[in-house]
C-alpha cells in the first residue's frame, strides 16, 4: 500500500478527454497500491467547500474506465475559479491543504489548462513555503491547444477531429444546391487559432476543402475579406473563422454586431456571433444565400467523433503525472515532445508548470498563407497524426453510452 | 437487358441517406439489367438545362455503393424547384419528356420530400394525358419526417440518432459547472417538430435529459415558458426548441428579434434564430448564464452518426420503387408500414403519390405532454428502432471517406 493518497480534479471548459486523463491518474493509481483516490468535485472550487468523492466507490471495473474514456465533459464536474495570490489571501491556501492533511493526501493532480495549471503553481509553490510534502502535479487539457512547450495537449486532437470530419459534411452540403451559396463556420478560439486552422485538414481527393480560414493570429480586414468573397461569389463557398477573430485597432468582429459583450470571472469576453455578423455582411455585399454554423459547445464535447490518438494520449498524460509525482516530483506538468510526424513518434516529460502557466501558444506565423487567408500544408501535417483513429462506442439502446456521476 | 433505361434525380434539402436510396436505386437498376442508368445533376431543373450522367462510368464497384451510403448530402447535386402546373406553362413539360424521350429512359426516379413528390405526380398526370409509358416513381426522403401516410421518411433516423447524441454530449457538458447554465438548443422543423421530438431520447440511466421540448405543433407561450425555466433557475437546464415555434397570434418567435426575415423559392420564410432570442430573454429573466446551440446544417449531414437501419431502409426505399416500376406502377412512391415496434418489424408498400405530395403529417397531439412542453413515451417508443445500428465509416487519414461527383 502506497502512502499517503491521491486526489485529482478537473478544471475550466470541457473537452471529449479531458475524462481519459481522468482515467489515466485512477489507473496508474489505483495499479500503484494507493488506498484512497479522491476525486474533488467542481475543481478546487469544490474542494474548498468540502465536496469531493472516493472514486473507487464509482469506478468499479474495466468497463467504467472505458466508459469514462468515451464520456465527454469532466466527469468529475469542473469549475472556472482562479486562486488568488497566496499573499492576498492566505487563509484560502490554509484551508485547503487542512483538508488535503484531514484526507491524508499526499499526491494532487489537476487536469485543465491555462488556468488551471495557475492554480497547481501557486499550490505547489505553497506547499514548499510551509514545508509541505504535498506534491502538485498538473494534467495539461484544452480543445485550445494554446499551452506554451507541449507539442500539442490532449483535448486538441479529438476536437479537431469532429471540426475536419464536420466541415467535410457541411462542404458537401454546401454545394448541393446551383446556385451560390456562402457558409461560415464560427469555431472556438479566442487568441489562437489552432482550431480553426483545423478545418484545413477536410480539404482532400473527396473534398474541395474551405474556401478562407481566418485565424485570431492576424488582423481581420473586412474590406479585404468581403472582397474575396466577392470575387467567388459565382460558386458556393465555405469559410471558416475563429470567433476571437479582431480588426487592428483590436476590436473583436463579433463586438461590431452587438456592442458590448460580457466577461466571464477571468475577465474574458463573451464572444459569439461572428459568423452571424459576417454572412449578414455577406449577404448585403453579394447578394448570395449565407449560413450561418457555430459549431458551439459541440466541438469540445462529440466524444462519439473522438480521436484515438487523443484519447489514449491524454490517458497517458494522466498516468505518467501519477508516475512522475511518486517519483518525487512536484510543480510540474506533463508534456508531450513529439520526436516524429511520419511515422508519428510522441514521448512525455515533466515541465516545470510555471513555464506552461499564464502563456499561449499561438499558431505560428510561417503556417499562416501571406495573405492571412488561409493556412498551410505545414499545420495539417502537425494535426494529422493527432486525429488518426477512432473510439468504438459503446452503443446501448442506439446512442452512445456514458458514464455519469450521481 | 431491361428495355428502357433509367434516370434518376435528388430533390430538396440533403439529408444523410439520400445518396443511401440512390444506391438501392442503382444497385436495383443494374441487377434489373438495365442498360443506362443516367443520374440528373441537381434535380429536375438540371434535366432542364440537359444535364446528367451515365451513373455506371461513376460507380464502378461494389465500394463505390459503400462509399455512397456512407456520404451525406445529395451526390447528383439538389434543386429547390416547383414544376408549374400543366395548364401555366405545358411546354416545360414538352420539354422535360422530349429529354427524357432522347434518352430512351422508361424509368424516371425522383428522391425527395413533400415537394420532390409534388414533381413526380405532375409528370406521372402529364404522362397520363399524353399517353406516354414512361413510368414515374417518388422515393422518400425528408429528415422532417412529415410526409403522411408513411410510418417515417428515410434520413429522419438519422437525424434523430445525431439529435439524440449531440444532445447526450450538450447535456453532459451543460451540466459540468456548479452554478446554473440555461442551454436553449434550436432544432430544425418549420412545422412539424418530429426532429426536435427527438431531443427525448437522450433521456437514459446515464443521462438527465432536456428540462423542456417546445415543438410547432403547440402554440408557443413565452410567459408560460419563461416561467418555467424560472421556475429551475438554481441549476443548469438544457431545452430543446424547434426552429418553427410560433406564438398563438402565428408569429414565429425567430421573427420577434429579427422582424421580418426572407423566403425561398417555395415561399418558406427563412427561420434561425429562435435559441438565441430565447437566450437572451431568459438571460434578462433570470440573469443566468444562457448559451444558444443551433445544430444547423450539422442535422441533415452528420452522415458520420447516421443510422444503420436508417440507410438500410433508405437503399430499400430505392430499390422497391425500381421493382414497382419495373411491374409496371407509375405516380406511386414507396411508404413504410410499421408491422411491430417490438420487436421492430416494417415492411414496403406503394401508395398514390398525391397522397404524400402537399400534405404535411405533425406530431400526434397525443404524443405531447398536456402543458405542451414535452412529449411523452409514445414518441420515444416510435422513434428508438429507427436509430439503432451504426455505419462503419470507411476512414481515411483519420476523417471519414466520401465519394464525390466531379
Amino acid at each position: 500500500m502506497k502512502k499517503g493518497n491521491v486526489i485529482v480534479g478537473q478544471s475550466g471548459g470541457p473537452t471529449s478527454v479531458i475524462n481519459s486523463s481522468l482515467a489515466g491518474v485512477f489507473k496508474a493509481a489505483k495499479d500503484g497500491g494507493v488506498d484512497k483516490i479522491y476525486g474533488m468535485r467542481n475543481g478546487i472550487q469544490g474542494l474548498l467547500e468540502n465536496k469531493y468523492v472516493d472514486l473507487k466507490e464509482y469506478l468499479k471495473d474495466g468497463l467504467d474506465i472505458e466508459l469514462l474514456k468515451r464520456t465527454p465533459s469532466s466527469y468529475l464536474g469542473s469549475c472556472r475559479f482562479k486562486l488568488p495570490e497566496i499573499s492576498e489571501n492566505e487563509q484560502m491556501f490554509k484551508d485547503i491543504f487542512a483538508i488535503l492533511e484531514k484526507l491524508e493526501v499526499k499526491y494532487f493532480f489537476y487536469i485543465g489548462g491555462n488556468d488551471s495549471m495557475d492554480t497547481t503553481k501557486k499550490l505547489s509553490e505553497y506547499a514548499k513555503a510551509i514545508n509541505s510534502d504535498i506534491r502538485f502535479m498538473g494534467v495539461p487539457k484544452t480543445i485550445d491547444n494554446d499551452l506554451a512547450v507541449t507539442d500539442h495537449t490532449p483535448g486538441y486532437g479529438s476536437a479537431a477531429k469532429y471540426i475536419g470530419s464536420s466541415i467535410k459534411e457541411i462542404i458537401r452540403d454546401g454545394l448541393v444546391y446551383n446556385y451560390p451559396s456562402i457558409t461560415v463556420v464560427e469555431i472556438m478560439g479566442r487568441n489562437a487559432g489552432w482550431l480553426t486552422a483545423a478545418a484545413a485538414i477536410a480539404k482532400g481527393d473527396d473534398c474541395e476543402g474551405v474556401d478562407m480560414i481566418c485565424l485570431p493570429e492576424v488582423d481581420f480586414d473586412i474590406d479585404k475579406f468581403l472582397a474575396k468573397v466577392e470575387e467567388n461569389k459565382t460558386r458556393s463557398q465555405v469559410i471558416a473563422v475563429s470567433e476571437g477573430i479582431k480588426t487592428k485597432e483590436g476590436k473583436y468582429v463579433c463586438e461590431m454586431s452587438r456592442g458590448d459583450v460580457g466577461t466571464d470571472s477571468f475577465g474574458h469576453k463573451a464572444l459569439s456571433g461572428t459568423s452571424q455578423y459576417l454572412c449578414q455582411l455577406i449577404g448585403e455585399k453579394t447578394g448570395c444565400k449565407t449560413r450561418s454554423v457555430e459549431f458551439s459547445t459541440l466541438q469540445r464535447c462529440a466524444s462519439h467523433m473522438a480521436s484515438r490518438t487523443d484519447v489514449e494520449e491524454a490517458f497517458i498524460a494522466g498516468s505518467k503525472a501519477v508516475e512522475a509525482a511518486f517519483d518525487g516530483e512536484t510543480g510540474k506538468v506533463v508534456i508531450f515532445e513529439r520526436i516524429s510526424t511520419a511515422p508519428y513518434q510522441m514521448i512525455t516529460h515533466v515541465a516545470d508548470v510555471d513555464k506552461i502557466a499564464n502563456v499561449e501558444k499561438k499558431v505560428p506565423m510561417e503556417w499562416i498563407t501571406s495573405d492571412g487567408m488561409n493556412v498551410n500544408d505545414k499545420i495539417t501535417e502537425y494535426i494529422r497524426p493527432l486525429i488518426q483513429g477512432e473510439m468504438t462506442q459503446i452503443m446501448v439502446n442506439g446512442l452512445p453510452k456514458h458514464i455519469v456521476l450521481k
